[in-house]
């Protein structure tokens, strides 16, 4: 068997196998690749109807694609069909398939930018609500408008691999964990742990699938059932703090840092039990009184731009710390290039075995090449189509010379984007996502639909910059674990297959089963808002904002700033009792400004758990949080399709189980 | 320190320092005896309110006993003011009078005969609702009646101490174990396992408090609330089948066994599932339509003559069995006597060791002697002296001549069970209590007020019964820990005092602040009305029973005898499979018979609790399950005294979870 040659495989690649690329890509791994595609896919499209919010989900990734295929094969065994025993490289691929698949769906924006294009989350908008500045809906055009701009960004990035990867060697930090993840479990004491990870994340996902399921009964509408518990008494409630019985969130909040849950249950203080009660008193004099509740003119308005101004205050931080970040190294890379060492500052000295590794991961890196002509080729073609697709059928408030000009831009954008990336682990395609539609709705003007053109754009460019960074991602894992580039490619393409046919559908799926967008229901989508909101201040200015509305805003962008600011220094120069761990994140502060902070306590109880567990035994705690977490996201995610599937066939839970005041229940 | 001298001590008491019998008793005790002696008191007097059965709860008694004391003098010990170690006789002395006062709790009849003469529950018999036969409660007269009967069985069974103990060698299981309890907590080892014994029975009871403060909330009105979540649907809560998030009957069924809990489930079952829906369609034709709910001339009666039935016939089998056992074991020992052997049959033979033990204990109790005049003499005083105050002052309807017929039967009966207890461990004082139910409430008659006779003289009854049957137990636990019986006889008279003061005052605690009684409440009670249906039975006869009651009532009385038959048989003929460990109990089928199974389904989660634990650790399942459940079962119950001050105080909860069918919160 090969496991047995590999034990401590992470200093030495001595003696391991690596079939060709063509027999690195199995048919056991496209089914299962198929399977975890779609089922991630999943996880993060509902996770962007719900608080838009994406955890970290390597450890699972790597834990199921590697147990699926493992009892795949021992089953082949047992039959005597199996012919090659399963490798590392097939994992990879199989990770790099669900990376790309589950990449899409985010950077399709069916929870975001496209959903911000709806008449539901137009109606909210009570002044330009115009035919130009809304766009129904439709599985074709979505289709049509992901394929088109989901592979340009794979095939520009692909000449760049070996000047990422090999040369400025960027440590791509959470992938190389998976590589470690994926090197690990094919060894036999990681084989034995993952089985036991496994189990448990199975025991929590049946729980929570079963917990989900028992929830359903009691929710006959959307204003009862667990999700409305008012665990801290109605006033609380009534001010969105409560906890909401959500499996989804403890999960994620039990995989997040400590730090994060507290910004998120900081934030919703601040503006749930601080703000917002403020500005509510101000009624009648800083805004009318006659407003509908959902009014961007009125409260609504200053929740949503508020929120836009903290997110994009931490933006502006984050492109300008990067992109000195990113001089930096690059001139300390030119500096020493010269004086003809190619070791990346930022990376530590490694020693003599590893480098016999490092020649070993270079080879295979290098064997299968992909011509550049193919890339080029590929990029132009893609981009062209992409142009006449878009402007044409889809799109036409987006004229060809603008996305002419998104083509051009966002080479650029990705290229910071997949060395920032490597650098940090910190993708800011959202943030590039964003400045695209501030520029292009402005350009195009409210009165040519200026409005969705910017939301557009923002496709455009957010799915070239995040497709072009996962890939260089995964090329990263690939080279750890000695798969060819042409079998990753090739899994690439078929994960952004699967995401560009899923996406669509799985939204399609909530949007027709769910009130997707109501700020009350499980689905607010928050982002929908969000982006439209951006889109409108880029197509009209500051001008329609409530009274006082864009002085609020601009003390919170500053107030971003100086977080990140204060965070980075105290970072830099304060070491001993490291204050910097305890400031919170402006962009978790900035989410429940808009959803309340009802998925934060969920979040903090993750965390408690964590901290109990970890009290009692940290080692333990350690391997088998995520499989747990995982377990309890999974099953809560995916009672969602038969309860899609019981909202469809217009089946109603037959209790409501409601909470009333003690008081008015004893009067009536 | 004493406990170093002690280890293995179960098998030898050489060298165990006894102190006088004086010293024995000391302050510390008397404050702890008297701190839990109330706690338990008031919990098996609130558990009389609910279903009316009674756990077992010899090891908590222990386990705080010890606890308690043991952090009393370990703070004392570090003030410098500790004298005298923490002997084990102070522990069962607090254990006896533990016993006692929770004892008379049980004995006073405030959840049975005692409140089966309030208004509330003759209001429900719409025949006999005279003003004979019925008594307003009142603080002033219980505490006078329970005072009066609670002590003459006492000082009758006084004197059989030396014969039932030393002589017949009674087994006395539970007590025995106990004993051993006692003696193994003060060993070191067993010191250490109580310790964190206590911290989980700590953790748990303060986590059931919590969570039951945490319900309170919900409970606006009596119909909202966790105490009515519709676990498996409205149709299942309409035939009262739920999850009704008691932690005390969690932790009861924790304790109790899978037989007993599966029985109660089987009960429920087989009556809200089967029965009572079958006679629920004879509505019209068997009883009238138009009669209120609650009378027992329809619904009602069949659910509480039918539950009477069963109750009835198991008493009766165990009647008569216990008269087969104890003749055979009085007459074996007769014979044993002439062939002057005194080893009781029942009795495993003993090794020399044990023997010198034995000596030492016979040693011991009989150092500190107490005349027998002084028990006559107590017995004539108390019998006159309660005869003269039920009859004259409290119960016109019983003529002193009855209640003189009751002291001459009450010796031997309370001879029989105290023996037939220390025998099989199953005190029978209920069945005798409702035997004398039914022969007084004929023999007075209902024109002259038979129903309040009978419950009157059940009061005698069961006091005199059971009050000597746990003397007795106590004197087992005394003779093996070498506990004086002067101490342990004053111990008991100080539980008892606790006791009597006690139960009424929780009584009236809970009848001022909830609605006892009422069926659909927390409290139903129901003992009220079985004990008040019994009496009704023995003044009326038969004759008032609703159409086929009577049949059904004789079916299930020959079911119960059956089911007692075929279990006893298969227990002494079939040892192969054991399978008589699957046969229910009727009397814990005929229960939920009439209170429905929401408390059986709480019962049986704590079964499942205790499965999957052993399942994971048998071994620490079985030192850990009793401290846990008595945690969970006292947090519960505590509860209910801020509760009670709260409704008192006309505080309600601010908020009513509620439970309305899909459908209608749809249409309205």
């Amino acid at each position: 068997m090969e496991e047995n040659d590999l034990e401590g495989e992470v200093s030495t690649l001595k003696n391991t196998w690596v079939p060709t690329w063509t027999k690195q890509i199995t048919i056991r791994s496209l089914v299962t690749s198929f399977i975890l595609g779609t089922l991630f896919n999943f996880i993060i499209c509902r996770l962007s109807y719900t608080s838009g919010l994406t955890p970290n989900l390597n450890v699972p990734v790597g834990l199921l694609g590697f147990t699926v295929i493992k009892y795949y094969t021992a089953l082949l065994n047992k039959c005597g069909l199996l012919k090659q025993p399963f490798t590392r490289q097939e994992n990879t691929l199989i990770q790099t398939c669900i990376f790309a698949s589950s990449g899409i769906a985010f950077s399709s924006g069916t929870g975001s930018y496209l959903f911000g294009m709806s008449p539901y989350i137009t109606a909210k908008d009570h002044v330009e609500d115009t035919p130009i500045n809304r766009k129904r809906l439709s599985l074709g055009w979505m289709f049509g408008f992901i394929f088109a701009i989901s592979f340009v960004g794979l095939f520009f990035i692909l000449p760049l691999r070996k000047v990422m990867i090999l040369k400025y060697k960027l440590p791509y930090r959470s992938r190389t964990a998976t590589a470690h993840l994926i090197n690990s479990v094919h060894t036999p004491t990681g084989s034995k742990l993952a089985k036991k990870q496994v189990a448990l994340l199975f025991k929590s996902f049946c729980g929570s699938f079963a917990f989900a399921c028992f929830q359903w009964f009691f929710k006959a509408t959307n204003d009862c059932g667990f999700s409305s518990f008012p665990t801290f008494g109605l006033q609380a409630y009534n001010k969105r703090f409560y906890f909401d019985f959500s499996s989804t969130y403890v999960g994620i909040g039990m995989i997040s840092t400590f730090n994060a849950n507290a910004s998120l249950l900081i934030g919703a203080i601040i503006s749930w039990g601080i703000l917002w009660p403020w500005i509510d008193r101000k009624k009648g004099t800083w805004y009318s009184e006659d407003l509908p509740p959902n009014s961007l003119d009125g409260m609504q308005g200053y929740k949503v731009y508020i929120a836009i101004a903290m997110i994009l205050g931490d933006g502006f931080y984050q492109c300008i710390y990067m992109l000195l970040r990113i001089t930096y190294s690059l001139s300390t890379q030119y500096l020493k290039d010269k004086n003809s060492s190619s070791v990346n500052p930022e990376i530590v000295h490694q020693n003599s075995n590893v480098d016999y590794d490092d020649q070993c991961r270079k080879e295979y890196f290098l064997k299968d090449d992909i011509p550049i002509w193919v890339a080029i080729t590929g990029y132009v073609i893609l981009a062209v189509v992409s142009i006449i697709v878009v402007s044409h059928y889809i799109f036409p408030q987006l004229k060809w010379y603008h996305i002419l000009v998104c083509y051009l831009i966002a080479p650029i954008l990705a290229f910071f984007n997949a060395y920032g990336c490597g650098l940090t682990g910190l993708s800011l395609a959202t943030i590039y996502g964003e400045v695209a539609i501030i520029i292009f709705s402005s350009w195009v003007g409210i009165a040519n639909g200026g409005i969705i053109a910017g939301l557009a754009s923002c496709g455009v460019m957010m799915s070239f910059v995040s497709t072009a960074s996962v890939l260089m991602q995964d090329f990263k894992t690939g080279y750890l674990t000695l798969t060819s580039p042409r079998s990753m490619l090739f899994s690439e393409v078929f994960g952004t297959i699967i995401g560009c046919v899923m996406s669509p559908l799985v939204f399609w799926l909530f949007y027709k089963a769910f009130p997707i967008g109501d700020n009350k229901s499980t689905y607010p989508s928050p982002n929908g808002d969000v982006y439209r909101g951006i889109s409108l201040l880029g197509a009209k200015g500051f001008s329609y904002l409530p009274k006082n509305c864009l002085k609020l805003a601009i003390i919170f962008f500053c107030i971003a700033v100086l977080i990140d600011v204060i965070h980075d220094m105290l970072k830099h120069y304060e070491n001993k009792y490291k204050i910097y761990r305890y400031i919170p994140q402006p962009m978790f502060l900035a989410i429940p400004f808009y959803l309340g902070g009802y998925f934060t306590i969920d979040r903090c109880i993750g965390s408690l758990i964590v901290y109990l567990w970890e009290k009692k035994n940290k080692n333990k705690a350690q391997h088998y949080v995520p499989a747990m977490a995982f377990g309890l996201l999974c099953g809560d995610s995916l009672w969602s399709v038969p309860a899609a599937i019981l909202s469809l066939a217009g089946t109603k839970a037959p209790i409501c189980m409601k909470f009333l005041s003690g008081t008015v229940n004893h009067n009536s």
